[in-house]
């Protein structure tokens, strides 16, 4: 056996955990393999590093919603600005080019990460062999093309997860589309149905709303983002529908079915009467679950919790010897910067150096405009662990930098510490909230309180200002309100 | 005498400092008086509040670059988003308009949070009169219909600053402006020169360059910005240049004649070699100076320093009793939300709460596009209090959020202790700068280390996560690079 073929840590998956997984484990000088089985669509032999991120998720979508933001900024509020337009239109391939030229970009600028830090990089999807080789694991490589084996000393699992059917259907990615389809080029579509207003269903909905599509938006529970906070669901539902996307909440889907063309939904609605809607194709977001089949862990016998996600202790490590889990695929919140972290946290492991993750400290964003980003304990978990609170609120109608950006929406909310005034979570509602929540996730990471963060100086004018207003009014001493 | 005519304190001035001290105060169970004499242009009954900053500062200035940047975007961008358009004009008017609608929504916005807090407005310009009452200031308000004496047992002098002369040259807003003129409509204007290449000579510059007049600008010294770090100079002459605006570094001028209803500028180049330019306007941003004229300050003995500031102590107390001083009037960065905190101290320290602010931790913002942001200890600073140090950089070309938002430019500069890690300062030239800089400004008030910010999850993608990288190559450890 050639010694290239044997691997001190072999990390499966390229994504934003495997990537970093692989580089971090380089850098602490482990002779490192990573095997991904992403390639570009339109060839088959260019790799695409980088994951459900970088090809079908976080990177096309914000690309899509970046381009149609500006596309309908210009449409609807240019006269605003005293800027006269004659006549405006959009090429949408010029749109999904444009997408597609980042992703390029990105999955360049892995490998080249990949060359300089000397990580073997193989194409293919990786299955366990049941091993010949004493304290080494046995990984299959297959593409299209051929077969290969390696051995690796330290495996690091990061192969993510795929989009959950709905009413066991399939992705067709014609009519019933998975995320993947819902961030390509649709031709001859002007209806579409979005099961599911979680992150992905807004941000999609959002796209195609705001490139002429008539979008529906089905809903099970009685509000969107149900797992919120209140008051952000109630601002976004008013946004949402202003911009005229329909929203069915409290909606049972019964039936779908393709019907001459066209996909029709059965459904009951709020006031329990059976509906029907025909759509030119439906997005499903309800939802991710791990991806495993491919991996053929029963040659190893590696542990699965009751969601087929792969069990792992405080340190990413699995049942087994030498394994360790990163990213989608442990279950939890399924983001880029989860898996990021946790695959720096993996690879010190193998190394033995102490690290750890305060789940509380992640912060989420949904990318629709106003943007919304939150971190910390929920209502949910701050009644079930029976903390007392306060809650301050500052709406942002009031804050200089949102009146000049023309934003008539947006909140900063901020639960405090009853007896201590310790910030416990924040919710904001705004422009840049994807930037701004991290003052708060800093803030978490300090325990920083209500008074810490009022006495801090905030440039002016900006959105983050009114934090400052937020936090005092947890104790009712706002200034400017 | 009337007891209404009696306060425990007065404010004098309604900027960020005198309103917010008023508001403080009030909040602190005082009767307040604030006593302003901004109006607006276009109806004397209609009182200004929020000062320079409101008026002819930070909003205007703000709200211009703001539209000009909208502008600017659909014009130079839209094809790259696959938005075609035809014709595209702007209306000055409507632009100036836009601003003049947001001053005086913010205008209002103060004057009610005065009527909520029970303080009482003055309209008309403050002195100090030889006080005829124990214990108790006398100050006439002087405005163009009447004369009132009133009387306070605490003094807050928020009077801000005026633009300081170039020459001795007065300005007369019509060939020679200061900031007023500078944010004001320009009829019959083609060519423009700015002397200063400080905040506000970048950012009128950036307006009016973009507004399609010919630019230039003069600079003393060899570099712009030439108190920041030399990175973040380099970057943005690059990038200014690149808009077509001309920048004369290491120039001296001679003279400044109106000759034909022009502006002729005489000056030394950097070659040494003698030059005249001429414009149709000038502007002047060289600095500011403490409004206190008309405080008629030698009728109560109030110490100035050298350069006429109001000289005060760490409470913002000046050297007589019951008398404090705040914003720029007293001095150094000359900063609305430094004003803030300093109304906060100053309005505390009259009930005898403690209270202090760190000037290492004030952020400063330049709002160009690019914007610049910095916080902490420069490197001068740091030489002369011989700090060792490393510093960690991250070009921002290769964050995928600026990819996205299709900027080519950027930088995450940290400086950081050579020997514990602990953060120093920071320099951010980015999108969102403004915003971004306060997770820096957090992380200084915590101590935070590089190692801190390192493990921290920052959402994916922004541009706040390429601060991890930033920090992490203090040490040589950044991931993405």
């Amino acid at each position: 056996m050639k010694k290239k073929e044997i691997f001190e840590v072999i990390v499966i998956g390229a994504g934003p955990g495997g990537y970093i997984a692989s580089i971090k484990s380089s850098k602490l000088n482990y002779k490192v393999a990573c095997i991904d089985n992403w390639n570009n669509n339109n060839n088959k032999n260019i790799p695409s590093l980088g994951g459900t991120c970088t090809n079908v998720g976080c990177i096309p979508s914000k690309s899509l919603l970046n381009s149609t933001e500006f596309y309908n900024n210009i449409k609807n509020n240019s006269y605003k600005y005293g800027i006269e337009i004659n006549n405006i239109n959009f090429n949408i391939n010029k749109i999904f080019e444009k997408k597609n030229k980042i992703i390029l970009k990105i999955n360049k600028g892995i490998m080249n990460l990949f060359i300089k830090n000397n990580i073997s990089y193989f194409y293919g999807t990786a299955s366990f062999l049941k091993s010949d080789k004493d304290n080494f694991y046995k990984i299959k490589i297959k593409n299209s093309e051929n077969i290969k084996i390696i051995y690796g000393k330290n495996i690091i699992i990061a192969t993510g997860s795929k989009p959950r059917k709905f009413m066991n259907i399939d992705f067709d990615e014609k009519y019933i589309l998975s995320n993947k389809g819902a961030l390509s080029l649709m031709n001859n579509t002007k209806d579409i149905g979005i099961i599911g207003c979680g992150a992905i269903g807004l941000e999609t909905a959002t796209i195609w709303q705001r490139l002429g599509l008539n979008v529906t938006l089905f809903e099970r529970n009685e509000r969107i983002l149900s797992s919120l906070d209140i008051d952000i669901s109630n601002i976004m539902y008013k946004t949402l529908i202003n911009k005229n996307l329909k929203i069915n909440l409290s909606s049972e889907i019964k039936n779908i079915k393709i019907i001459n063309n066209k996909v029709c939904i059965e459904y009951i609605d709020n006031f329990k009467n059976i509906k029907k809607s025909l759509f030119d194709k439906i997005i499903i977001s309800i939802g991710r679950i791990p991806n495993i089949e491919e991996l053929n862990l029963k040659n190893i016998n590696l542990k699965l919790d009751k969601n087929n996600f792969i069990k792992v202790n405080k340190n990413y490590k699995t049942n087994l010897n030498n394994i360790w889990a990163i990213g989608d695929v442990v279950g939890g919140k399924m983001l880029a910067h989860k898996a990021e972290r946790e695959a720096i946290i993996a690879s010190e492991n193998i190394s033995n150096i102490k690290d750890n993750l305060n789940n509380d400290n992640i912060p989420s964003v949904i990318y629709t405009y106003p943007e919304i980003a939150y971190v910390g304990k929920d209502l949910l978990k701050l009644e079930k662990e029976k903390i007392k609170y306060n809650i301050g609120k500052f709406p942002l109608i009031i804050n200089s930098k949102n009146r000049i950006l023309g934003c008539k929406k947006g909140i900063i909310k901020v639960y405090s510490d009853f007896y201590n005034n310790e910030i416990l979570s924040a919710f904001i509602v705004s422009p840049y909230a994807s930037e701004i929540i991290m003052e708060f996730v800093i803030a978490l990471e300090f325990k920083a309180s209500t008074d810490d963060l009022s006495k801090i100086i905030y440039p002016h004018p900006s959105i983050s200002e009114s934090i400052k207003d937020a936090v005092l009014s947890t104790n009712n001493n706002a200034l400017n309100i």
